[in-house]
């Protein structure tokens, strides 16, 4: 009988960092499930290296857990050289495996069931694969991905495959935690409407039109390359094709995912990215913490005396507002 | 040339009290805009007699303007009188009409245009009515609206109409601020998904299925009494049927509204509506306080201090909030 783990963070972070998959496994538990556990998670994680991660988003069905599959046996073969360079790939030891499903109720290992694909790396030990599910409400998932992300880089993992299932501000918001986001579309997806295209150019860093076995990848292409025609910048996202479910094209994604890495780190992108998005997570947790603080304040005894006078016409919520939270700063 | 209205609430409320429309008009216009001037007109229409209102709520296109209409030409007759009593209707001086479309960009002006059947009315001097549109943030319509309807009460007129385009949450926070709601349907309404009718059918006080003389009525009653039947409740949303267009119905709804009115008086329920209403208001009076406050801690100089030892991985965003806000109470 193997002893429970332990609920000490840093008994846990030391188990996870030496190679412990149940005491990894017991903190992301820890930070999906929030409150002061997930924080003194997050107070050790956000001291470590980040990890490298790609994300891939876009709408059920797309493949983009076959694809993510596909991609992790190509990161085992370490980040691809530049074109025209020298040099063996750089290794990558460890790659960690993130399914976010906002939609979905369900915890972890329930939805990992039916990622038959994934299971071909069940049992590679420098593979760790974990699904997250809506806990509570989104706003939760939001403050958890990046945490998440997180506790694989302070467990070592050098690079985290992030996979979402697109779903509108959640998507924006979870590809917010990736360093690279990958746009899975399939042929066909001309026809979506033009404010969820809008929403994919602005996150996306590559396109995959997946699937691409089936008619209508040169129509996808050309509404693509119309709506990129459309907006200046240094870095154009790349249209690549895959067959995920055929092992076609996986290689040159990755080698595309490398390209725009290489980008980013040359460019400066990356450091400012990463700055932007350390703001956003400060700033969500601030959010957070209002809510709850507007929670407390709404279940206390001055709160219902104002509701009373308000009842009473004696206040407004204005004035309410001010007693109970102290003047407008405005 | 008329002289500009006078900015100063109290005098505005003064003119709109005695029947000033231009005054009204502006102080709805500052409610819209939000800010200290709102929160200036909101401190005066908080003390004042809160107005009956009635919500119609539904999807676009189901003919809440033409109803809308017809229940304005109905409310001018007065409050209808019980079945089986004596007596004359109870008059209504003045009737209020609020048309807000939480999806449309557009001040009221431009949305009025369409409103083709309740241009019948706008010549009527006993007749107000104004559309609201969302100037920022959908939170800034569910704050706005319950503060116009006050407006309006404090302005003198007993009765509003408010009239809104079903889109989800927004439906049921706009509907919040009604006494009675009208949820209206159209035949066919039954192969909406399950997740929007029980929405619906959490907010209606009376159903109406307009357009009643297009097939498919019979279904549509037949689906609401279904889903009604799996409640338990004290007051049992009647199901009416019109045709707006052809000005059907109308009378027969306007007595439903006035038994439903008639049973939240007797039962007490008005009053306990009321305060939870003005409670739910208070809340988010203080919500938006705090996102306020988070906005203003985000654009000072401790965050960015806080966000630059973030990149350091000096702190974590969990401490970084304790140092801007103060000790986190938990």
């Amino acid at each position: 009988v193997n002893p429970a783990p332990p609920r000490d963070p840093d008994a846990l972070m030391d188990g996870a960092a030496r190679g412990g998959r149940a005491a990894l496994a017991r903190l992301l538990s820890m930070v999906e499930g929030g409150g002061p556990a997930a924080r003194a998670v997050a107070r050790l994680a956000y001291r470590a290296a980040v990890p490298y991660t790609v994300g891939l988003t876009g709408a059920p069905g797309a493949g983009k857990s076959t694809l993510t599959a596909g991609l992790i046996g190509a990161a085992r073969g370490g980040w691809p050289v530049a074109e025209g360079a020298d040099g063996d790939p750089e290794p990558i030891d460890q790659v960690g495996v993130l399914a976010v499903d906002p939609s979905s109720p369900l915890s972890g290992g329930a939805l990992l069931g039916d990622r038959v694909r994934m299971q071909d790396h069940a049992t590679d030990p420098a593979v760790f694969i974990r699904s997250m599910a809506t806990r509570g409400h989104l706003g939760g998932l939001a403050l958890a991905v990046p945490d998440a992300v997180r506790v694989l880089g302070a467990a070592g993992l050098p690079v985290v495959l992030l996979e979402t299932v697109g779903v509108g501000q959640m998507e924006v918001d979870v590809a917010g935690a990736a360093d690279t986001t990958v746009v899975v579309l399939t042929p066909g997806w001309g026809d979506s409407t033009q404010a969820a295209k809008a929403g994919l150019l602005e996150v996306a860093d590559l396109f995959v039109i997946n699937k691409a076995d089936r008619p209508g990848v040169a129509e996808t292409r050309r509404d693509l390359t119309e709506m990129l025609g459309l907006t200046e910048r240094a870095w154009v996202p790349p249209i690549l094709s895959t067959s995920a479910d055929r092992a076609e094209g996986i290689d040159e994604l990755w080698v595309a995912v490398g390209d725009h890495r290489r980008f980013l780190a040359e460019t400066g992108e990356l450091d400012r990215r990463r700055a932007s998005r350390l703001a956003t997570e400060l700033r969500r947790v601030l959010a957070a913490r209002m809510a709850r603080e507007v929670d407390r304040v709404a279940a206390g005894a001055a709160f219902a005396a104002e509701a009373g006078a308000l009842v009473e016409r004696r206040t407004d919520p204005y004035d309410a507002a001010d007693r109970l939270l102290g003047p407008d700063p405005g």
